[in-house]
């Protein structure tokens, strides 16, 4: 199947959990992003899905995949597609609303990950909130931060499977995502996020486990993966603590 | 099938989103917020499966679903179950996915209507953060409202089949939950919701018809449905405007 992936140019991102499917998989799939505009690729590439008047479907936002004639948002929902065509998922159905639920839990998270640059919404500058932007990072990293990891702990625990995965014995798309969201926190929140880790080894060993797997480190050191930096989801203003 | 639904007791909150499923398809059904503690329900009922250390597959939040031996967590993942068992989802996969998608951008737009009220994060009272709380409500009103509203409108617009709905010919889980984000949006924001109603029809349509149908009338005349109030993911603060 023909794969390609609508997202904003430039950042991590929400993207980055659909890559990391992608790229563990080693499943060909085409990066808009990367692609030049005068090329047909980038920012411009998305516009016609978003705003255009002949979309059946049209997606809220990015990202979103092209899926032979399928086109489908919203990031969980892309990996609950691609989860078994990857063999990125378990096989019974059970354990498949499992690693959705989880994916999903994740994707709650990354919002209040990203609410603390950003607490009073999406449509003003980090500029313009500091003051709250410190407050609610303040809350955040005493009471959110430890509440979700140490869900995601116990989720590693009670697992049965052998290995440092969420679901099973094998690794799902939900391992690579909690891998990337761990990442992002450690450049976000480097004391505060090291010292959660030093607190719950069975998501470090997890995030260890995912970046020493051979295809996601060649894409680490490729250039296709961009580095973290303040336009994304995970930000890192000092003035916020952490 | 056994279905017991844990949440909450004396807010509608995102359990009614799962209510409004069960209602509309006449499917038998346990709500464990309306059982008293005494008789073993409430929020007590929830403790063991949040906190418990025998539940192999521990939900992060309520609402979650006991249905038979299944445990399922995060609402539009319960919803994605139990849509084909209710009849209130497409038959075929493409269709499936894309009623969860639409499901999951309502996700969204609810923690955007509940951080209104909580701009700093859910661990401060409101009464901590109301010159936030206005702030973000103002934004909200004039920036994200719109674009979310204009979003589904559109979704209305451009599905070819018959009738009010989003998707097909037929009654989906997602209209009832957007039926139900517009009422709530009615009761925190009258005026703003008025107003924006006036001006997408389809949705003012799709909002009526739902409230219209047998079952949802009988249920919302009913004892187990409960009033908007300011405990909820939707409250009426005026000072917030709108």
């Amino acid at each position: 199947m023909d794969y390609v992936l609508y997202y904003w140019p430039g950042i991590q991102g929400r993207g980055e959990f659909v890559r990391l499917a992608f790229e563990e998989a080693g499943e060909r799939y085409v990066d808009v992003a990367l692609v030049p505009e005068e090329q047909g690729g980038g920012a411009a590439a998305m516009m016609p899905f978003l705003q255009g008047g002949d979309v059946a479907r049209p997606p809220f936002a990015p990202p979103f995949l092209k899926a032979g004639r399928n086109l489908i948002g919203q990031t969980a929902n892309i990996l609950l597609f691609l989860g078994p065509r990857l063999g990125l998922a378990p096989r019974d159905a059970a354990g498949k609303l499992w690693v959705h639920q989880l994916q999903l839990t994740l994707a709650d998270f990354i919002v209040e990950i990203h609410d603390t640059h950003h607490p009073l919404g999406p449509t003003l500058y980090y500029e313009d909130q500091k003051p709250e932007a410190r407050r609610r990072t303040t809350e955040f990293l005493a009471a959110r931060l430890p509440k979700y990891l140490d869900y995601f702990e116990r989720v590693v625990e009670r697992n049965r499977g052998r290995g440092p995965w969420m679901v099973g014995d094998k690794l799902t798309y939900v391992d690579l995502s909690a891998a990337q969201v761990i990442e992002g926190l450690s450049y976000a929140f480097p004391a505060a996020t090291r010292k959660a880790l030093a607190e719950r080894p069975r998501l470090a060993k997890l995030r260890d486990a995912v970046f020493a797997r051979p295809r996601i480190r060649r894409y680490v050191a490729s250039k296709r993966r961009l580095a973290f930096n303040n336009d994304g989801l995970f930000r890192r203003y000092p003035e916020l603590g952490g």
